[in-house]
């Protein structure tokens, strides 16, 4: 039972790879680079998008949005004149939890591949497993906010460990916080040695030239160009 | 494809039904509560339960522990003399990201149904997929914290329509938040009328002793007794 369970697992993770590759090939074909936008519900991913994607210097950002149900975050985003296409999980049963390969497949007709260099795409608010699925992305890059607690890389180490970025998001409520900052980036270092972090507060702005300076890195890349 | 998905998702929620009627039956005859204890991660399920689950009055409360990997909070809860049993549900895959009523039937052995009036299932943190799983369940219980901001219920609103209680956490920083608490009790609304809300916060105890009371009428519900 338990065996059958995981080869169906497998199969499915198997799968999502072959489409993950599909992906990714319409992605090098176009110059597109894409980064896998991930964190917990409300850690504060779309801000930290809103505050930056405008004003990347020569670099032109477009915008996947993953929510179980929904367009606030579309919304919010358009709003900046950035081009937004939404995916909502919720047809099959209460919502998927994440987006999967073929979900992101599913949208790209819908992408105007050809007018960006950088797709962000931000990723439904679960620490477990969106970091499961490949969808064809360059980079994989997580918030967590310092309200969480310094445990949660202990809790879940896969999502930290798949990152190659975390934000430590809403450092202007340290003062007011029972939190050891110490004791969260010791955490994260055992479950992902030397990983980049980045010290960020959506709401003061700072930290923000550092996370936009890394997004322009990626949108730089060498890679495969049409 | 659309359609045999669905179909084998209606499948997988009716086995789940199944075995969540079975655990009911099991904690019905040993004159048993359960709540099953919900909130994104980092909301602070640990810590409202650490703060009142010793001092239920004539209420012997038990702890089953959902995490995808470590027993960091089933540690802290052991502490207090509490009996905590952990369930891990990192075996197949990178773990899932919700408890199922297979996984609390597998720990049933290990549960001391007869040294407790009160089981409270602290579930995997993620606002998605335990809201769609029975464990079998008397009452289920969310926590929102006011740090998560006030769009959680219209982002995720199985979860919220599901529980009957919502714990408005982390109040202490509403004064260093952007946060409009009425908005968010307005959204809470919308998605379920109605339901009972507390503000709280485990870090002052505002509102804990309301909790505790909430918890003591569930125990002394009425209800099948052996």
């Amino acid at each position: 039972m338990h065996r059958t369970k995981v080869t169906v697992v497998e199969e499915a993770l198997d799968a999502n790879n072959t489409i993950a590759t599909a992906n990714r090939v319409d992605f090098d074909r176009a110059g597109v680079k894409v980064i896998n936008f991930m964190s917990a519900p409300g850690a504060g991913k779309t801000t930290l998008l809103e505050r930056v994607v405008h004003e990347l210097p020569g670099v032109r950002v477009g915008v996947l949005e993953g929510d179980v149900q929904g367009s606030m975050d579309a919304d919010r985003l358009a709003s900046l004149h950035v081009p937004v296409t939404q995916i909502n999980t919720d047809p099959s049963f209460g919502g998927e939890c994440h987006l999967d390969a073929n979900m992101v497949r599913s949208a790209i007709p819908s992408l105007p591949l050809d007018q960006i260099d950088l797709l962000i795409v931000e990723n439904v608010g679960n620490l477990v497993c969106p970091a499961e699925f490949r969808i064809g992305e360059d980079a994989r890059v997580m918030v967590c906010a310092v309200t969480e607690g310094e445990d949660k890389p202990l809790k879940y180490p896969l999502m930290f460990r798949t990152c190659e970025l975390v934000l430590v998001n809403k450092i202007d409520l340290l003062p007011y916080l029972e939190f050891d900052l110490e004791r969260l980036l010791y955490n994260i270092d055992q479950v992902h040695p030397d990983v980049e972090t980045v010290m960020v507060s959506g709401r003061t702005g700072e930290g923000l030239g550092e996370w936009q300076e890394w997004l322009a890195r990626v949108a730089a890349r060498e890679g495969a160009i049409a």
